[in-house]
Protein backbone atom coordinates (compact mmCIF):
# COMPACT_ATOMS: atom_id res chain seq x y z
CA UNK A 1 0.00 0.00 0.00
CA UNK A 2 1.56 3.72 -1.31
CA UNK A 3 0.71 5.98 1.51
CA UNK A 4 0.30 9.89 0.21
CA UNK A 5 3.27 11.96 1.58
CA UNK A 6 2.98 15.82 1.43
CA UNK A 7 5.78 17.99 2.42
CA UNK A 8 4.74 20.60 4.85
CA UNK A 9 5.40 23.98 2.75
CA UNK A 10 5.69 27.06 5.20
CA UNK A 11 5.84 30.98 4.88
CA UNK A 12 7.74 32.56 7.63
CA UNK A 13 5.07 35.09 8.80
CA UNK A 14 8.08 37.78 9.80
CA UNK A 15 11.48 36.61 7.30
CA UNK A 16 11.27 36.24 3.63
CA UNK A 17 11.41 32.47 3.68
CA UNK A 18 9.66 29.35 2.83
CA UNK A 19 10.34 26.11 5.24
CA UNK A 20 9.57 22.61 3.34
CA UNK A 21 9.72 19.55 5.98
CA UNK A 22 9.21 16.17 4.94
CA UNK A 23 10.17 12.69 6.18
CA UNK A 24 11.55 9.81 4.02
CA UNK A 25 12.03 5.99 4.13
CA UNK A 26 15.91 7.00 3.31
CA UNK A 27 19.18 7.43 5.08
CA UNK A 28 20.94 10.98 5.42
CA UNK A 29 23.35 9.36 3.12
CA UNK A 30 20.64 8.67 0.79
CA UNK A 31 18.96 12.08 0.80
CA UNK A 32 22.84 14.03 0.25
CA UNK A 33 23.73 11.52 -2.73
CA UNK A 34 20.31 12.16 -4.26
CA UNK A 35 21.07 15.67 -3.74
CA UNK A 36 25.08 15.85 -4.57
CA UNK A 37 25.24 13.31 -7.39
CA UNK A 38 24.32 14.98 -10.89
CA UNK A 39 22.76 11.46 -12.17
CA UNK A 40 20.29 10.61 -9.19
CA UNK A 41 19.25 14.34 -9.15
CA UNK A 42 18.04 14.23 -12.94
CA UNK A 43 16.14 10.96 -12.25
CA UNK A 44 13.87 12.72 -9.34
CA UNK A 45 13.71 16.38 -9.57
CA UNK A 46 10.19 17.53 -10.22
CA UNK A 47 7.76 17.85 -11.59
CA UNK A 48 7.27 14.47 -13.29
CA UNK A 49 5.92 16.22 -16.57
CA UNK A 50 9.48 17.84 -17.00
CA UNK A 51 13.08 16.11 -18.16
CA UNK A 52 16.13 17.44 -16.48
CA UNK A 53 19.58 17.80 -18.54
CA UNK A 54 22.28 18.68 -16.70
CA UNK A 55 24.74 21.26 -17.64
CA UNK A 56 27.40 21.13 -15.45
CA UNK A 57 27.43 20.11 -11.84
CA UNK A 58 30.42 20.33 -9.45
CA UNK A 59 28.90 19.31 -5.93
CA UNK A 60 31.96 20.33 -3.45
CA UNK A 61 31.95 23.46 -1.44
CA UNK A 62 32.87 26.41 -3.88
CA UNK A 63 31.67 24.08 -6.50
CA UNK A 64 28.53 25.60 -8.86
CA UNK A 65 25.84 23.68 -10.85
CA UNK A 66 23.24 24.01 -14.17
CA UNK A 67 20.71 22.42 -15.33
CA UNK A 68 17.58 22.75 -18.27
CA UNK A 69 14.37 21.24 -17.45
CA UNK A 70 12.05 20.79 -20.59
CA UNK A 71 8.80 19.52 -21.82
CA UNK A 72 8.79 19.27 -25.93
CA UNK A 73 9.62 23.02 -26.81
CA UNK A 74 9.31 24.47 -23.49
CA UNK A 75 13.08 25.12 -21.49
CA UNK A 76 13.87 26.31 -18.22
CA UNK A 77 17.35 26.49 -17.15
CA UNK A 78 18.58 26.91 -13.19
CA UNK A 79 22.04 27.76 -11.81
CA UNK A 80 23.49 27.91 -8.84
CA UNK A 81 26.73 27.90 -6.64
CA UNK A 82 27.69 24.94 -3.93
CA UNK A 83 28.42 27.74 -0.91
CA UNK A 84 28.65 24.74 1.27
CA UNK A 85 28.98 20.81 0.85
CA UNK A 86 28.61 18.73 4.22
CA UNK A 87 26.91 15.13 4.69
CA UNK A 88 24.32 16.80 7.13
CA UNK A 89 24.20 20.45 5.56
CA UNK A 90 24.16 21.68 2.10
CA UNK A 91 23.90 25.75 1.56
CA UNK A 92 23.67 26.91 -2.33
CA UNK A 93 22.10 29.62 -4.68
CA UNK A 94 19.35 29.47 -6.70
CA UNK A 95 18.75 31.36 -9.91
CA UNK A 96 15.49 30.38 -12.19
CA UNK A 97 17.17 32.03 -15.75
CA UNK A 98 13.70 32.83 -16.48
CA UNK A 99 14.38 36.00 -13.82
CA UNK A 100 17.93 36.15 -13.95
CA UNK A 101 18.55 38.79 -11.39
CA UNK A 102 16.57 36.73 -8.95
CA UNK A 103 18.25 34.42 -6.44
CA UNK A 104 17.25 32.18 -3.47
CA UNK A 105 19.78 31.06 -0.66
CA UNK A 106 18.67 27.75 -0.15
CA UNK A 107 19.93 25.66 3.47
CA UNK A 108 19.01 21.30 3.44
CA UNK A 109 19.46 19.92 6.78
CA UNK A 110 19.64 15.56 7.12
CA UNK A 111 17.93 15.09 9.99
CA UNK A 112 18.76 11.05 10.74
CA UNK A 113 15.38 10.10 12.62
CA UNK A 114 17.10 6.63 13.04
CA UNK A 115 15.35 3.15 11.67
CA UNK A 116 16.65 4.17 8.04
CA UNK A 117 14.52 7.19 7.92
CA UNK A 118 15.35 10.95 7.87
CA UNK A 119 13.76 14.33 7.86
CA UNK A 120 14.46 16.86 5.38
CA UNK A 121 14.86 20.56 6.56
CA UNK A 122 14.47 22.64 3.44
CA UNK A 123 15.44 26.18 3.45
CA UNK A 124 14.80 28.83 0.84
CA UNK A 125 15.55 32.74 1.44
CA UNK A 126 15.64 35.49 -0.95
CA UNK A 127 15.32 39.00 -0.56
CA UNK A 128 11.91 40.51 -0.52
CA UNK A 129 8.40 38.90 0.50
CA UNK A 130 6.45 39.80 -2.61
CA UNK A 131 9.19 37.15 -4.39
CA UNK A 132 8.73 35.05 -1.86
CA UNK A 133 5.35 34.62 -2.37
CA UNK A 134 5.32 35.00 -6.33
CA UNK A 135 7.31 31.40 -5.91
CA UNK A 136 4.60 30.07 -3.16
CA UNK A 137 1.60 30.97 -6.08
CA UNK A 138 3.13 29.30 -8.51
CA UNK A 139 2.28 25.62 -8.47
CA UNK A 140 5.45 24.80 -6.83
CA UNK A 141 4.33 22.67 -4.49
CA UNK A 142 3.52 20.00 -7.19
CA UNK A 143 7.17 19.72 -8.09
CA UNK A 144 8.54 19.93 -4.40
CA UNK A 145 5.62 16.64 -3.78
CA UNK A 146 6.06 14.78 -6.94
CA UNK A 147 10.00 15.14 -6.86
CA UNK A 148 9.87 14.01 -3.06
CA UNK A 149 7.83 10.91 -3.92
CA UNK A 150 10.50 9.76 -7.15
CA UNK A 151 13.03 10.45 -4.69
CA UNK A 152 11.60 7.94 -1.68
CA UNK A 153 11.01 5.44 -5.00
CA UNK A 154 14.64 5.04 -5.61
CA UNK A 155 15.27 4.94 -2.66
CA UNK A 156 12.90 1.91 -1.87
CA UNK A 157 14.11 0.26 -5.09
CA UNK A 158 18.05 0.41 -3.98
CA UNK A 159 18.82 2.84 -6.82
CA UNK A 160 20.03 5.77 -4.19
CA UNK B 1 42.05 68.85 0.95
CA UNK B 2 40.92 65.59 1.97
CA UNK B 3 37.45 65.23 3.03
CA UNK B 4 36.06 62.45 5.07
CA UNK B 5 33.77 60.45 3.21
CA UNK B 6 31.27 57.79 5.42
CA UNK B 7 29.29 55.20 3.89
CA UNK B 8 25.67 55.02 4.56
CA UNK B 9 24.72 51.62 6.78
CA UNK B 10 21.45 51.08 6.94
CA UNK B 11 19.60 47.97 8.68
CA UNK B 12 16.12 47.24 6.62
CA UNK B 13 12.92 47.64 9.02
CA UNK B 14 11.46 44.72 7.69
CA UNK B 15 14.14 42.09 6.57
CA UNK B 16 17.36 41.04 7.89
CA UNK B 17 19.20 43.01 5.58
CA UNK B 18 22.25 45.61 5.62
CA UNK B 19 22.30 48.06 2.86
CA UNK B 20 25.38 49.79 2.08
CA UNK B 21 25.43 52.88 -0.06
CA UNK B 22 29.14 55.00 -0.99
CA UNK B 23 29.81 57.45 -3.40
CA UNK B 24 33.56 57.05 -5.13
CA UNK B 25 35.71 59.13 -7.39
CA UNK B 26 35.71 55.86 -9.55
CA UNK B 27 34.43 54.29 -12.47
CA UNK B 28 32.35 51.38 -12.59
CA UNK B 29 34.71 49.62 -14.58
CA UNK B 30 37.44 50.16 -12.08
CA UNK B 31 34.85 49.47 -8.91
CA UNK B 32 33.88 46.39 -10.63
CA UNK B 33 38.17 45.55 -10.84
CA UNK B 34 38.49 46.05 -7.29
CA UNK B 35 36.12 43.85 -6.29
CA UNK B 36 36.70 40.72 -9.02
CA UNK B 37 41.12 41.31 -8.91
CA UNK B 38 42.45 39.42 -6.32
CA UNK B 39 45.76 41.07 -6.18
CA UNK B 40 43.71 44.77 -5.86
CA UNK B 41 41.18 43.11 -3.37
CA UNK B 42 43.64 42.28 -0.75
CA UNK B 43 45.01 46.08 -0.77
CA UNK B 44 42.05 47.70 -0.13
CA UNK B 45 39.80 45.20 2.20
CA UNK B 46 39.32 46.93 5.58
CA UNK B 47 40.05 47.33 8.45
CA UNK B 48 43.52 48.77 8.46
CA UNK B 49 45.21 46.99 11.08
CA UNK B 50 44.43 43.36 8.96
CA UNK B 51 46.49 42.08 6.33
CA UNK B 52 44.45 39.66 3.72
CA UNK B 53 45.47 36.77 1.99
CA UNK B 54 43.81 35.47 -0.45
CA UNK B 55 43.76 30.94 -0.12
CA UNK B 56 41.80 30.78 -3.52
CA UNK B 57 39.87 33.25 -6.04
CA UNK B 58 37.83 32.80 -9.24
CA UNK B 59 35.85 35.70 -9.43
CA UNK B 60 33.32 34.32 -12.65
CA UNK B 61 30.00 32.97 -12.36
CA UNK B 62 29.94 29.84 -10.18
CA UNK B 63 33.49 30.65 -8.97
CA UNK B 64 34.47 30.86 -5.50
CA UNK B 65 36.78 32.78 -3.37
CA UNK B 66 38.35 32.53 0.21
CA UNK B 67 41.01 34.68 2.15
CA UNK B 68 42.57 34.88 5.61
CA UNK B 69 42.66 38.65 7.57
CA UNK B 70 45.31 38.42 9.94
CA UNK B 71 47.00 40.62 12.63
CA UNK B 72 50.15 38.78 14.35
CA UNK B 73 48.73 35.27 15.23
CA UNK B 74 45.34 36.63 15.42
CA UNK B 75 43.48 35.10 11.68
CA UNK B 76 40.17 35.41 10.53
CA UNK B 77 39.44 33.33 7.22
CA UNK B 78 36.24 34.19 5.11
CA UNK B 79 35.07 32.16 2.24
CA UNK B 80 31.89 32.44 0.18
CA UNK B 81 31.04 31.31 -4.38
CA UNK B 82 30.57 33.51 -6.58
CA UNK B 83 26.87 33.33 -7.71
CA UNK B 84 26.71 36.14 -10.77
CA UNK B 85 29.50 38.16 -11.72
CA UNK B 86 28.30 41.38 -14.59
CA UNK B 87 29.79 44.05 -14.96
CA UNK B 88 27.50 45.82 -12.93
CA UNK B 89 26.56 43.35 -10.57
CA UNK B 90 27.88 40.91 -8.52
CA UNK B 91 25.95 38.47 -5.87
CA UNK B 92 28.22 36.29 -3.74
CA UNK B 93 28.19 34.30 -0.57
CA UNK B 94 29.87 35.24 2.68
CA UNK B 95 31.06 32.97 5.64
CA UNK B 96 33.28 34.02 8.26
CA UNK B 97 34.79 30.35 9.28
CA UNK B 98 34.23 31.74 12.93
CA UNK B 99 30.41 31.06 12.60
CA UNK B 100 30.73 28.30 9.88
CA UNK B 101 27.09 27.58 9.87
CA UNK B 102 26.44 31.60 8.91
CA UNK B 103 26.03 32.71 5.64
CA UNK B 104 25.21 36.20 3.93
CA UNK B 105 23.96 36.45 0.26
CA UNK B 106 25.60 39.98 -0.91
CA UNK B 107 24.53 41.47 -3.94
CA UNK B 108 26.92 44.75 -5.11
CA UNK B 109 25.53 47.08 -7.74
CA UNK B 110 27.65 50.41 -9.27
CA UNK B 111 25.48 52.75 -10.38
CA UNK B 112 27.15 54.85 -13.06
CA UNK B 113 26.78 58.91 -12.16
CA UNK B 114 28.69 60.23 -15.16
CA UNK B 115 32.14 62.15 -14.69
CA UNK B 116 34.09 59.13 -13.46
CA UNK B 117 32.08 58.55 -10.58
CA UNK B 118 30.25 55.72 -9.25
CA UNK B 119 27.68 54.86 -6.63
CA UNK B 120 27.99 51.64 -5.04
CA UNK B 121 25.09 50.01 -3.76
CA UNK B 122 25.65 47.01 -1.27
CA UNK B 123 23.17 44.32 0.27
CA UNK B 124 24.20 41.75 2.60
CA UNK B 125 21.36 39.29 3.53
CA UNK B 126 21.03 36.66 6.40
CA UNK B 127 18.05 34.10 7.51
CA UNK B 128 17.49 35.93 11.17
CA UNK B 129 17.07 39.90 12.41
CA UNK B 130 19.67 38.71 15.71
CA UNK B 131 22.71 37.41 13.11
CA UNK B 132 22.06 40.40 11.28
CA UNK B 133 22.02 43.25 14.44
CA UNK B 134 24.89 40.58 15.52
CA UNK B 135 27.02 42.12 12.07
CA UNK B 136 25.83 45.92 12.88
CA UNK B 137 27.11 45.56 16.59
CA UNK B 138 30.08 44.04 15.42
CA UNK B 139 32.25 47.15 14.49
CA UNK B 140 31.90 46.58 11.08
CA UNK B 141 31.75 50.23 10.12
CA UNK B 142 35.51 50.83 11.02
CA UNK B 143 36.33 47.98 8.12
CA UNK B 144 33.75 49.08 5.80
CA UNK B 145 35.09 52.88 6.13
CA UNK B 146 38.56 52.43 6.58
CA UNK B 147 38.64 50.09 3.34
CA UNK B 148 36.24 52.19 1.06
CA UNK B 149 38.72 55.46 1.70
CA UNK B 150 41.47 52.99 0.34
CA UNK B 151 39.75 51.75 -2.75
CA UNK B 152 38.96 55.41 -3.77
CA UNK B 153 42.82 56.43 -2.58
CA UNK B 154 43.77 53.77 -5.10
CA UNK B 155 41.58 54.98 -8.09
CA UNK B 156 42.55 58.31 -7.40
CA UNK B 157 46.05 56.79 -7.71
CA UNK B 158 45.76 55.17 -11.10
CA UNK B 159 46.38 51.61 -9.34
CA UNK B 160 42.52 50.27 -10.49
Amino acid sequence: MTKIVEAAIEADPKLPVIRITRDFDATPEQLFRAHTDPELFVRWNGPDSLQNKIDYWDARTGGSWRYVSSRGTEEHAFHGSFHEVRPDLIVQTFTWEGQPDGVALETLRFEDLGGGRTRLHAQSLVDSFESRDAWLRSGMEVGVNEGYARLEEMARAGSL
